[in-house]
């Protein structure tokens, strides 16, 4: 039998996972790593950060869409970028990976080979896994980070006065996607690679925090939705600046293709998801660190009293992505 | 609507997450707790144990078989069970769900309870989590454990002359499953919940580890593959007892119910999965620990050299549990 038409039910379980382990780098941190039954991490300051996500076929991606590296790039990046958003640095995940048995064995190799395209550079481990069979293809990764001494930055620590900075692309991920729902890919193959395989800004959130962010969170479900946590959870407001000004880049980088399509690129900017980008407060004396992926942070608006959000003065309508209401008729709707 | 028809898809995804966590523990060594991008964990002694383990409807359970609560339990205890089998004491988890969006809400809301009934009382605890919408129910955990200063103990640590000991069940859980598969669970519904919701010695695990246990793991997928796994790791050989004098007391519970279903309480015995007992090695001159869960490791064979697993002084067969071939069709093998 040819080798590229091999599924992972031609080999049995341990057959397959050591075919995926040699693919997965091991970490710097790494004191003992996949083949017991739990691997053993450092964490240099008695601390470490923990997060946890999955990526769902037809919920999170399409395999007609994205490849096996891609999707195994996405999953490790979207839980690396909120181990990020606390301010520390990567260390070691976990991959817990369900597949259909008639999945080519060319997808899950691949998925690996994204894992570690992300991961190795960083000196991040693929420290352990879970492999087993199901009806779609489903990655739950858990990321690890380390604080490195310093406090971890959390969403509630945004104070009035306080600038309000973003890093990263904002938007592009909409964009990408809305081009693969028209099959028109061709029409910007690199808006459609930042929804596929999204780049996120990992060193600047450790940056962020030795600058002396204030509040910080990841950018995954849309930046007015994920401002509006970072309020609710600091009891502030967040006023956005008119998109116009302080999105300009983006909103030009999108406009044409926007336009192609009927659609709104401010839209995209606002409430698009899974940009993966860094929105972040600084108080007003701390200069926002620069120079890192993606330009570095901009500043986007300002931190005031009151709740919410704020886009160019105006309350902010409710935009952002709900994977149960995504999925819902108008019909069945929360009563 | 009655609340006691409500599905997930009636509730938008902040509103069901803010419901379970509700129901969680937040454990004792967490620093930052859900409802941050990461949780910041405690690891006091600059390491932390990590491992993840995937529970798929269909493959490891069914519906109409295990309640929600079944299932949050058995989540926790198959992933707390390598944590404990590394030497370690449980510290905290994180879990990452998919669920359809017509599951009944009291299924989700009874998974967060089992979860909570295993961790709560070991201090351990629930520290964030992902939810997403699927084709089926799928619970992937990772547990964290805090080795208290002490070296792991791995699979590679047995010498020959080492006593071989189990601490747990052996087989309850297949016989179990076996009784449910001929829908006869009436007949002994304390070995179908050792299937449904099974109690792992959890303590036994860092009592193993300060008494000086050269080798452990946890037995989730039979006593002789686990035991396989052990042998290679270590270049020995595991000499098991005859079960007949070592899990007498196993084969005397069983006996009767294999003898109904025309069974063979030996096979589950050796070749039963997901009992999450510990199988360890000691030096010869170590008092193996005794009073624990399950009235502590007993003595049921030695390490010689050589290599595999010899069972009353033969070749142990292949028994034990491979996800993707128990799927498989006899002409779907590999070639």
């Amino acid at each position: 039998m040819d080798t590229a038409d091999l599924t992972v039910g031609d080999l049995d379980e341990d057959a397959l996972v050591a075919l995926l382990a040699r693919r997965l780098p091991l970490g710097d941190r790494t004191l003992v790593g996949p083949g017991d039954d739990a691997a053993v991490v450092a964490a240099s300051d008695g601390r470490y950060v923990v997060t946890t996500d999955v990526l769902v076929e037809d919920q999170h991606f399409r395999r007609r869409w994205s490849s096996g590296a891609d999707v195994g790039a996405r999953a490790a990046v979207q839980n690396l970028a909120d181990v990020a958003a606390m301010g520390a640095r990567p260390t070691a995940v976990v991959v817990a990976l369900t597949v259909p048995q008639d999945l080519p064995l060319a997808f899950v190799t691949g998925l690996a080979d994204g894992l570690a395209a992300v991961c190795a550079p960083l000196g991040v481990g693929v420290v352990g896994g879970d492999l087993s069979a199901g009806p779609n293809v489903q990655v739950a990764v858990t990321a690890h980070g380390d604080l490195e001494g310093r406090p971890p930055v959390r969403r509630g620590g945004a104070r009035p006065g306080d600038v309000v900075a973003h890093v990263g692309v904002a938007g592009w991920s909409a964009a990408g996607l809305a081009l693969l729902a028209v099959d028109r890919a061709d029409r910007d193959p690199q808006l459609v690679g930042a929804y596929l395989r999204p780049v996120a800004p990992l060193a600047a959130g450790p940056a962020a925090a030795v600058a002396g962010a204030s509040a910080m969170l990841d950018v995954s479900d849309g930046l007015v939705r994920d401002a509006r946590r970072l309020a609710a959870a600091s009891r502030v407001q967040v006023a956005l600046d008119d998109p116009a000004d302080v999105f300009a880049d983006d909103l030009a980088r999108l406009g044409p293709v926007a336009a192609g399509l009927g659609a709104d690129a401010t839209a995209w900017v606002l409430g698009g998801g899974e940009d993966h980008g860094l929105l972040a407060t600084f108080p007003p004396d701390v200069p926002l660190p620069v120079g890192h992926p993606v330009d570095g942070f901009r500043p986007v608006g300002r931190v005031v009293q009151g709740e919410g959000v704020t886009v160019g003065g105006a309350p902010a309508t409710a935009v952002g992505w709900d994977h149960f209401a995504a999925q819902r008729s108008p019909g069945h709707r929360r009563r």
